[in-house]
């Protein structure tokens, strides 16, 4: 991205914003496992949330929250979902958010609120809602770092991302944070996410920007195709930093909207290469698709199919299981004009064998990383999805966490 | 089913079939891998295919030769699924056909052709019509069992069954065999199935019939939501039974419409049970859904759930991802309302916990076969799914095997 920089640090990086964390013993002694995101002005606030009709009582309680548009404070556990948890579930979801609400001298309906964790057990809430206070109390203006860290459960890689953009002359930066797909505990692999930003922007333009990043980020990675009860991305937009308001389409929202991508783009990569038991982050790209609706679901089955991921594992140049995913997507399109590549190795073309090496596709497998290319040649649409291989620790991890 | 006698044998049992093997060495060694099904009669038929719109050439022809709802022969081979072969694969199904409807002596519109294997590789074409050929010379009135083995790749189990029932005062019988989801060096777990009767039945009600039982049965399993390029699903009605010819809804099209779907579930669960490295089949049922497609729906979601998979190999009562699966299976329920079951253990009551005994729970889930009831209370419509569990094995199989 030509029109932002990357640079260090998280949700704090922004003008603005603050985070705290403490570690209330939800689940594990010692780990921080509260998060307080706070913002020093009122923000313009975007979310997106899982689709899973059964939804957790936070996520419930935060799409209340955003319908005016507005929001200044996050409180995040991790540990617990606080899904399945029926009317006590959401009496706790809004204790949450009256404790931090209380803490931080803001009205209630500007906190939003985020669990992940186990499913279907109760909250300690007392410890839970002493862990709100601790949070808030540590809150500084470098505190991303940490909040970062509370949010993880099972992940082995800490998840933040910031960049900056120059809109009207301003500086303007935003930052994010995200936790998912962890190793020692999973429970739906469920997806947070919670991005700041300083840029002025109507609330309409936030959430269309929001949805739009979304759709070429967090929408296209898979590790197990199972959509959690909890899945959560949030923004809030203070505007302090003082650019001119974006209030329509032209450059200065292609710029944000671009950045905002591009930092759900990292965070989501991220939560790919360490999905559960992976040992390699798997992109595919689809190319010359009729429409971007087809790129898009060619570009998600191969990146979820089993048989794919286990092939990839075994450094196996199973280009069939590509077009076959392909094949079932419910994209439309001619598969005897297909190319298949891997890295730059040609293993289909039009649909059929070719006399690829071996030996290069079995090095380009070994990679860390794998580009797979699937060229429709029949249209000008092209999406990416990223994932990664089936391993047997994915396996251990979700069969024998329990016994 | 009370009406419904189960008898030995498979595809041959009904009268007037006849079956031949041969070894052709397609990919193993003196492993039979070809096989040819006949009816002396001229028989009514009908099929169902992959819905994967990158097909293998012999589904392409069988479809062409289905159109006029008449076969008298089947051709397959297994080691080679002759998908992604261009117009040389296309060129090869039709000479499987050519050189089995000469040796049979009959039209070759009259024979459809079957091939599971690894995709996108060349047919060994001398070897196949060679084995075509010795399949024809060895066809004989028990021949089913042979045929049954000739089909298999990976399975671990042969699959074939039949059945007698009485219409009209005639005895009726049907057969069936199948290839599916095997375990030594799998390639899209591709699912065949060949069912033979001796009734007299019009072909719209043939093809009724066979798509009611395949809907209930073969499109009610998953093994790793991967929809083969080379599905097949065809039966053949030749009428020698001399049972008064089913042309209407009645009494006697229910009682062959059931007993075919009985033959299509034995199959099925088989298959499932015999899944890539599976090592308990796993049977999900949804009662009280507001459509049968919400049933359906659910019990397919959660069936194909890695993390339902994984837990029921691990032994883990963790009951939150049934109800996550449901939740995004696309179905319409109330999640307060769903009550779930292992066994006869209830260990979720209206969407919440319920204090349910772990020790309980992990017995039923040591068992070979686990059965999961999910209960919406919000309609009064049912369906069953049958899939197994994801183990260490199906890892190893499917990454492993070309290294």
């Amino acid at each position: 991205m030509h029109d932002c920089l990357l640079i260090p640090g998280g949700v704090t990086a922004p003008a603005g914003f603050c985070a705290g964390a403490a570690a209330a013993e939800i689940k594990y002694k010692s780990k921080k496992d509260v998060a307080v995101l706070y913002s020093e002005a009122p923000a313009v606030a975007a979310g997106v949330f899982t689709k899973n009709i059964v939804k957790a009582a936070p996520v419930l309680v935060s799409m209340k929250h955003l319908t005016d548009g507005q929001a200044q404070g996050v409180v995040i556990n991790s540990g617990n979902a606080n899904a399945c948890n029926g009317e006590q579930g959401l009496a706790d979801a809004n204790a949450m958010v009256n404790t931090a609400a209380e803490a931080l001298g803001i009205e209630e309906e500007l906190v939003l609120v985020a669990s992940t964790g186990v499913i279907g057990q109760p909250m300690p809430m007392e410890r839970v809602l002493s862990g709100v206070k601790d949070a808030v109390a540590a809150m500084n203006p470098s505190g991303g770092n940490q909040a970062a860290e509370a949010i993880m459960t099972t992940d082995t890689v800490l998840k933040e991302t910031a960049c900056e953009i120059t809109l009207g002359g301003c500086k303007v930066r935003i930052g994010g944070m995200a936790k998912g797909s962890g190793m020692i505990h999973p429970d739906m692999a469920t997806m947070l996410c919670f991005i700041t930003t300083d840029a002025a922007i109507l609330p309409s333009y936030l959430r269309q920007a929001l949805r739009q990043a979304v759709d070429n980020s967090f929408n296209m990675i898979s590790v197990d195709r199972d959509t959690s009860t909890n899945d959560t991305a949030v923004i809030m937009a203070n505007g302090l930093a003082g650019n001119p308001v974006i209030n329509g389409d032209g450059d200065d929202y292609r710029v944000f909207r671009d950045a905002l991508t591009e930092v759900c783009v990292t965070l989501a990569k991220s939560m790919a290469q360490d999905g559960e038991g992976a040992t390699k982050l798997i992109q595919v790209t689809v190319r010359q698709a009729p429409t971007l609706l087809d790129a898009r679901l060619v570009a998600k089955a191969v990146i979820s199919s089993n048989l794919v991921k286990a092939a990839v594992f075994g450094k196996d140049a199973n280009w069939g299981r590509i077009i076959c995913a392909a094949g079932y997507s419910g994209a439309d399109f001619q598969p005897d004009a297909v190319d298949i590549f891997l890295g730059d190795e040609m293993v289909a073309n039009k649909g059929c064998a070719v006399d690829f090496s071996e030996e290069r596709a079995f090095n380009i497998l070994s990679r860390d990383s794998i580009e797979i290319t699937v060229d429709l040649h029949q249209g000008s649409f092209e999406a990416t999805a990223w994932g990664c291989d089936l391993t047997y620790d994915y396996v251990r991890i979700n069969g024998d966490y329990r016994t």
